[in-house]
């Protein structure tokens, strides 16, 4: 499943008959990668959970929050994950409290996960515009691992008639730079797939790095692959400016609270 | 080819029947790896191409150097190589100045290639002394790539009765970490493979880094499997010491001229 096709996966799933479970297995299997998208299948899921679940509104809370364990089970870095169970649960603690009935616990959920994915879609594009200015056009950026954001952002400068050439991580062990690669030349932007072990010294010509975040934390520090440290690291000794491309979603509200 | 077999292959090319062009597919092949092991293949194929040249002294000395010059195309970086290559050049310059007919400039080379194996051989075992009074014992080491010299470090730390934990990383794209791992873990040494990408994060746990080098600069800077500039850095950043475990013939005398 390509990029393109997740985010539409995701975005169907919550008007279409499809079941929480194939959300679930869609990120058990990886076919949804980076944090956004994975974000917004999270939405997806807890509205589709709320759907399926029975019609005794207890249960039906019991069926939203044993999918929101499975989610955070799957996906217990991503920021935004953590971000949708624990709204998906204030809602239904909330409902469940004034005692409302399943079918308007149900739309209230269906209705909180349409807006919470399409807000998460506008926010990306307004990133893209913003992210694609700070590329600029005809230069060369190392990035590391598969970002939805960064991926959104190249597509920008492309389509905006600009260029780059990116460098990109095989990103061992899953090697996601490599599905990044073949999104990237889809674009038509010139890439070179490296190993992880070369990124020191391919920072060193490049006129930037930008990365995705899985997690920001309150204190501006951010969580993404292993060896992003590592790019970090290069990037700071070769005076080469690092840039996150990151919703603010990906802020964990995890790390907010304790 | 185990490490043990390569270093048997290597010391037994000079006295029995064996053709230099056996030798460069050895190091074709990545039959042989570690800069220690390659060096003493080039005095080998060296001392051969002497054994198995024409009678004619000029001719003699031109097959010679043309295997010199397969050998330095074989391994460009490799400082141990260019040494051998350099002083059988030299040798062979010299024999054919004073006119010294074949048998003499073979046996020569035969004697010279004889003593630098042996003489590349003693100052491992004193280097893998060294080695394991800083490795100590019951300490966790994160190394890089292949060495020759690291591995008869930790054989010694582990015939001394010590313990190490080795971390390696995978060293992408040939994975000489994985062949190093199998040799690690045949001393009965706990090891963890990690993908390089890793080697930030579990340097920070780690009491030291060791690695060897391709080839030692006069200036003390070193050149060694890349990845390892990343790992220095991170070493950097974390405190832990790095050492370069090196023989002397590793100092690159093209560097040193020039």
């Amino acid at each position: 499943m390509t990029h393109a096709e997740a985010g539409r996966g995701a975005e169907q799933g919550v008007g279409v008959a499809r079941r929480s479970a194939e959300v679930l297995d869609d990120l058990r299997l990886l076919r949804i990668r980076g944090g956004s998208a994975i974000g917004r299948a999270a939405f997806t899921a807890l509205a589709l959970a709320a759907a399926e679940g029975p019609d005794d509104p207890a249960a039906l809370g019991a069926h939203v929050r044993a999918v929101g364990g499975e989610l955070l089970a799957l996906a217990p870095v991503m920021a935004t994950v953590a971000r949708a169970v624990r709204d998906a649960e204030a809602i239904v603690e909330e409902e469940l409290r004034r005692g409302t009935p399943a079918p308007q616990l149900r739309a209230r959920l269906r209705t909180w996960a349409e807006r919470s994915v399409r807000r998460s879609e506008a926010d990306l594009t307004r990133l893209a515009e913003v992210g694609a200015r700070l590329v600029g056009s005809g230069r060369t950026l190392v990035t590391h691992s598969f970002s939805d954001t960064v991926l959104r952002i190249l597509t920008h400068v492309a389509r905006a008639g600009g260029t780059a050439r990116v460098v990109l991580t095989e990103s061992r062990p899953l090697c996601e730079g490599r599905r990044l690669a073949e999104a990237v030349a889809a674009l038509g932007l010139p890439c070179e797939l490296i190993p992880d072990a070369a990124m020191g010294v391919r920072v060193r010509g490049a006129d930037l790095v930008m990365v995705g975040a899985d997690a920001v934390l309150p204190s501006g520090a951010f969580l993404n692959k292993t060896g992003t440290y590592l790019l970090a690291l290069a990037a700071a000794d070769a005076g080469v400016p690092v840039y996150v491309a990151a919703e603010t979603t990906k802020v964990d509200p995890r790390a907010a609270l304790g």
